[in-house]
């Protein structure tokens, strides 16, 4: 049986990387008592916090964290009509987070999420190691049996082609969770006690031109490289489908990453994921995302962008219009989707004009 | 620091799965005290010896094992002017070996290769996890994050397509070796006494699409699914290149397995790999691998095969070709591997023809 740590004060002696550089984005619909334990490596960042659901309601952040907080209210107020791409009701409404950011770098975490032992008992520090995945190359291009190739005691295996070695700019780290996996309605119906307690050391690229399923639960990813991609599409309140609103990023991230020559890896670190969702009340949000990914899938499998496409801001644009022109006949939500689709880099491209970052401010920071 | 395990006597109680299935196939120069450590868990099946160089030399087989010996003579005999398709003074004499078989399975060894301990101290049966691996299904056509969603304890994560979740047959699996790493010789040169320590806990299939340098010092395979395409290639005495052999192998089979629609997986089981070769040595065999690799494997990324192609047979001559049109111009020696290609599926066909198995005796198993 796994459990998660519970002594992180003792954990070894911090030096916070990239401080200034990052900020943790946290969609949460209650008071975030879950901190205390991430309070030793967490407490030197900034935190954008996006309340969902109702923003009367005043969430309580312990003591002590740097914090900037938005609720519906100040969705509403920075991006005017713009607003409707944002997901309400649904953790998807996180990715405003991303877009009001000023940092190179993001790291998401959901609020169930604890901090988890590697197999000597020690607590995770999970936001360090995906700073490492992130400032340390990927190798999409050619696999490694060895794995990571940058990781201390590893190295590029017989027969990697050295042209290969210097890798390619790392956009994503995709980390995984002990406990409670991540898994879809029907299958936690399926195996209602399963529990991940399998912890695999290691760090691997996703090949160039594979896809994968991105759970936004414990995830960092280069904003300057990525971010305009990271759009966790319309779910939730209005909305005919919950619960795809990563993978929808995921696949959309990883088709432009693949076009642009970036990496994503997956693997370490572990969070502690407490709690199971509902699986009936998964159900009902995910049941058109079940078949419709049927054709999602495909159709981003075989999505290419032009050569021109040689932003983030373009590449999504271009993949809007794709959308729209083969996913529309699934269903008109895909319609609706591509037009959200296009707002959000309006909106992205208002909050981050380039060579000036606009200053944002909610009057709670 | 590692080490290998020396107790294996007293491991689980084996049942000793697939025993009338699967061939054990060693090349080798020297006689074969390696495998008292292997006893337990190869003694139930039958062995397969390539002895390589001077067929005058006697090789000793520890008692008990029941085996068939085949030195160049044998293979001039047996093979007549195909003969010389098959490498000498190099371990690639080795797919002689999965030739003359008549199982289904195939697993390869070399001959310094010993039983590594799993993290508890566990002896490992390598044997027993490539045939768990190659009895469940691999997953090329997405990517599970999970790792091997067979495996107990793991499933598919949500967003994987429930249409891909019966996976692909498993035509190879491909283990990895604790303590001294397979690097090229400049690695070994820089690095000489880096060890692999880690023990990565994970079996996972290459996406479809994606190369992988295949290492043949700890590979099992399935011969009727994949076999025509495990050809060592021309190494050693009288080629300009060696140590590229499981290489080429592994290139072909890949695009091979991908054109077929079947899976390769990687990870599980260890071995202890117990002694590194000269790197110098090494470095005089691949240096000319060295930047051909960085032509060759363009090539095979590149390289599709027509429907027609239904048969590993018909897959691997039409590859012959591509291979003579292509990289006949990187070096002449690419038109005599490309010939040696078809000299080995002529071989092939002749020791395997289809639907009545060929006897092949050299009197001495």
């Amino acid at each position: 049986m796994v459990e998660p740590a519970t002594d992180t004060i003792a954990a070894t002696k911090l030096v916070p990387l990239l401080k200034d550089e990052l900020d943790i984005v946290i969609p949460t619909i209650r008071n975030l008592d879950f901190l205390e334990m991430w309070r030793p490596f967490f407490e030197p960042y900034h935190l954008i916090i996006v309340q969902d659901g109702d923003p009367s309601k005043i969430i309580k952040v312990p003591d002590g964290f740097d914090y900037e907080l938005y609720n519906r209210n100040d969705i509403n107020r920075i991006l005017g009509p713009k607003a409707s791409c944002i997901s309400f009701k649904d953790s998807a409404c996180r990715c405003f987070g991303y877009m009001v950011s000023k940092k190179k770098y993001i790291f998401t975490i959901d609020d169930d999420c604890f901090v988890a032992k590697d197999p000597s008992g020690k607590a995770i520090n999970a936001l360090e190691q995906h700073i490492k995945n992130i400032l340390s190359p990927s190798t999409p291009f050619f696999f490694n049996t060895l794995y990571d190739p940058y990781r201390e005691g590893a190295d590029f295996v017989r027969g990697y082609p050295f042209s290969l070695r210097e890798g390619a700019r790392t956009a994503v780290s995709h980390g995984l969770w002990l406990n409670i996996p991540d898994y879809d309605a029907p299958t936690q119906l399926v195996k209602p006690l399963e529990r991940n307690t399998r912890y695999v050391d290691a760090v691997l690229t996703i090949p160039k031109g594979t896809l994968f399923p991105m759970c936004g639960m414990n995830l960092c990813f280069d904003r300057d490289l990525i971010g305009p991609a990271m759009y966790f599409g319309l779910m939730g309140d209005g909305q005919p489908i919950g619960r795809y609103d990563d993978m929808w990023a995921g696949w959309c991230t990883k088709v432009i990453c693949d076009h642009l020559g970036l990496g994503v890896k997956t693997g370490l670190p572990y969070i502690y994921h407490s709690k199971a969702s509902n699986p009936f009340v998964n159900l009902k949000k995910e049941y058109k995302g079940i078949f419709w990914q049927e054709e999602i899938i495909p159709f981003f499998q075989a999505a290419t962008l032009p050569k021109d496409c040689t932003s983030v801001q373009k590449c999504y644009i271009e993949l809007s219009k794709q959308v729209k022109e083969k996913l529309g006949k699934v269903d008109p939500y895909f319609d609706k989707l591509a037009d959200a689709m296009v707002t959000w880099i309006e909106a992205w491209d208002e909050l981050n004009p380039a060579g000036a970052p606009a200053k944002v401010s909610n009057g709670k920071a």
